[in-house]
């Protein structure tokens, strides 16, 4: 990890330097743990309290916490996003020397730039192509005639169906599978029958996807995850489904198949999106939510439904049955008392 | 893959040929995609406008469509599974000869039959047996005394716990776990104590298990997942679970220990189901939805709960609190002008 | 599998023996199953009437049991927790020496004890160390300057990041993964920048990691499973939170970043928590609940829509829609009503 000295953290964030231009700075941490030569940033309101009695070298904050700033800062109407750029220059992983392992099983037909990295117990398959800085962690399995782009980087056991591409500057975790078949099947009789999955998936430049995650081969056409999405966890995305750019999914959830979700959508844990919907761009949808139906208007959705004491959940949750009966009552209560006062005048 | 013509595909299919025997086909293509030389289909009134500009050399169709169709056609009453049928014949995959690569572990008591394959970096353990035709993908891990039935396929990065047994023309996709234990353990004092998992896991012929699906093995008995039944991404089948013959389930459901799923069953993604529970045959689960009884009768069961504004949801959902509430001062209001009423007459 | 006498059961149990000390079993099985030879259990009332036939040949029960058990008895007040003993010692797994596979990739700067196995095709990391009798099975990947406990076993195909901590008697199961990256991203006009993960996972002694269940490493500080914690398969645990000693929760449970889960905690399966929150100690959560709050107070809580015929549901879940309104109208029309009644007398 490089030494980096404040004016040069001012230049990466773009944030404004109030303080030591020479000083230098080594880690990060939080406000109330951080010691000399360290760099902190206040991002929440929570860790307000914090910020007077820092012992940090340098905190990245807004303009109006500059005041209580007992040390250098860097000014910045973002303080997340520099310090996300300054974090990423400090912990900047030394940039390693292309080289295969020779436990690694690479398919003579295979075309692997000279900088690649492919790591021990890897498997890659006939006419798969690695452009340039690619890293393959250990014990990866990649199919026949996948494409990866350059500097995308397969953490470890990850699998790659074949036939699948995946941009430039990807980051993929563990257990991660894509472009495994879709669930499609026609029924003969009460049986199912396969219905071959022969599209691909289509991954853009700068997308991340989660440990566990498994993103589907399209049925015949493809299933495309656009520029800059970011999945997390565990997340099962369907057959055909397509993802717009920058949109980011939280851990647990599921979109079925054909569905397309615009571009800025954000989508927290554990959601259900169900299939041959469209999803309009700038959607953010809440946790544990159901969506049912096509959402045309940029906004928030929600279906959560919160926890409440158990005893409390009994009496009142064995009412949804009888909902629709009391609206009825309801309303034939609302005219009888119109009739009965009508009568009175 | 192989060019077919109509008449063989009229008789892989069982649909009635209309139109040029001769004629051959060698791949598929959606309805307004299609070239020459590809075969499509109609399945669904979404796609029935472009059946009479579609370029195909051939659609699957259904009677009532035949007139609107501007090349031959494959008359049949179920489109989706005669497409299945051609799609398979026309991308069947080369039959590879039996081979164990270098790379691979096998124990060297497994008995492994001559025309499996066994790609690279695979763990093979003490006295598995696999039979004919079987393909073992790169970097599976088959632990000791699993038994894989004829012609089964696991896709790569597949891992079977002790003692499994996987029917014939099976397929299970990457990062899936069978036979991991279930989540058994007694209560000492607060500490968990594990029970030992004892049963096995025991899977029939042309069962699918989904990437990153997890089937756990029962706790003394087994757990039981019959002929025909097809398990999406991101399952979770508890220990001693039973799942009926072609019962098929969606994407993030959970299956709680010990519950009896029926035959011909259908469960949409992110389903939970309780434990110690039956679900007679045929019973339909929509997506979302909590089964916390057993279900007797078949039919279509749901408690999904569908997104609204956030506003909206705000208002509406505070109220589920005062549900019960809600509910006794109606009928008060009832008895109220009920007794009104009567005092007029 | 070693034979035990029925006087070695009972001192492992704790257990008071009715019956013939000397008698032995080598085997378990269910009430209904169990044969000569074979010791038995009863645990729940569910099963009470396979006790007066059972052919085992002792039964753990409890003393209200004991005049309808027609063998030899063990018994106890938790009937669970020694049957959870008895089988431990019933199938005590052969203590296998250390041994590192050939085909296993092991950096030359770990250290790993004596008496430590590897199985195939693993790969080690620079600077792991891995302590006496831990067990890592086939193809497994161990990064960077991961500490492993005593006793620990890792299945097979458990992938761990680097820097991760595990402590003694540990068991992960296939799948797993610990340590990948948390999801944290800085917004920058609609696209989303990484912020560098840089806290470890720090996993105490005797905790079960389930199939496919990821444990995202700190933001900066480091996520915490405390002692005797219990994770069920496909559990998403995200950066930073903190998990009490001996909470157990099941299958497909999410919890978001930052939250504290206090010690002696369950969750039932699918459960949904939201980030930044805490859960106090003895908290108990019902299947497919969502708590998007701190709880203070131990208790169960709930929030699970159970599942209704799906024409019930349509008529009765369109009303969530109108709970709030409905709520206003109750009011009007209680107001109306009182007026009316004022206006009478």
């Amino acid at each position: 990890m490089p030494d980096l000295s404040l004016a040069k953290l001012a230049e990466i964030t773009g944030a404004t330097l109030h303080g030591e231009a020479d000083c230098c700075v080594s880690s990060v941490a939080a406000l109330d743990q951080a010691t000399a030569g360290q760099l902190s940033f206040l991002t929440s309101a929570r860790f307000r309290q914090h910020l007077p009695e820092t012992l940090a070298s340098v905190v990245i904050l807004q303009t109006g916490d500059l005041d209580h700033c007992p040390c250098s800062a860097l000014v910045t109407d973002n303080p997340y996003l520099a310090y996300a750029k300054a974090a990423t220059a400090l912990y900047a992983e030394a940039r390693r020397d292309g080289s295969i392992h020779p436990s690694a099983v690479v398919d003579k037909t295979a075309e692997i730039a000279a900088s690649v990295c492919i790591d021990a117990n890897c498997t890659i398959g006939a006419r798969v192509k690695i452009a340039e800085g690619a890293i393959i962690g250990a014990n990866c399995v990649i199919a026949e005639d996948v494409v990866i782009g350059a500097g995308t980087r397969l953490v470890a056991s990850v699998t790659l169906g074949k036939n699948i591409q995946l941009g430039a500057r990807c980051l993929i975790y563990p257990s991660a599978v894509i472009g495994s078949d879709g669930f499609g099947m026609a029924n003969d009789a009460g049986r199912w029958v396969k219905v071959p999955q022969l599209g691909r998936v289509i991954v853009g430049d700068d997308v991340e996807i989660g440990a566990c995650t498994a993103v589907d081969r399209g049925a015949i056409q493809d299933t495309i995850i656009a520029n800059g999405v970011k999945l997390d966890n565990q997340i099962h995305i369907s057959h055909n489904v397509e993802l717009g750019e920058h949109t980011a999914i939280a851990a647990g959830t599921g979109i079925a198949g054909s569905t397309k979700v615009g571009a800025y959508c954000t989508m927290a844990g554990a959601v259900g999106v169900a299939g041959h919907i469209e999803l309009a761009d700038h959607v953010h949808i809440s946790g544990l939510t159901a969506v049912t139906r096509s959402i045309k208007e940029p906004g928030i959705y929600t279906s959560t439904v919160p926890a409440m004491p158990h005893a409390k959940w009994r009496k009142n949750f064995a009412r949804l049955k009888q909902l629709d009966e009391m609206a009825r009552r309801l309303k034939v209560l609302e005219k009888e008392l119109a009739a009965t006062k009508k009568e009175e005048t």
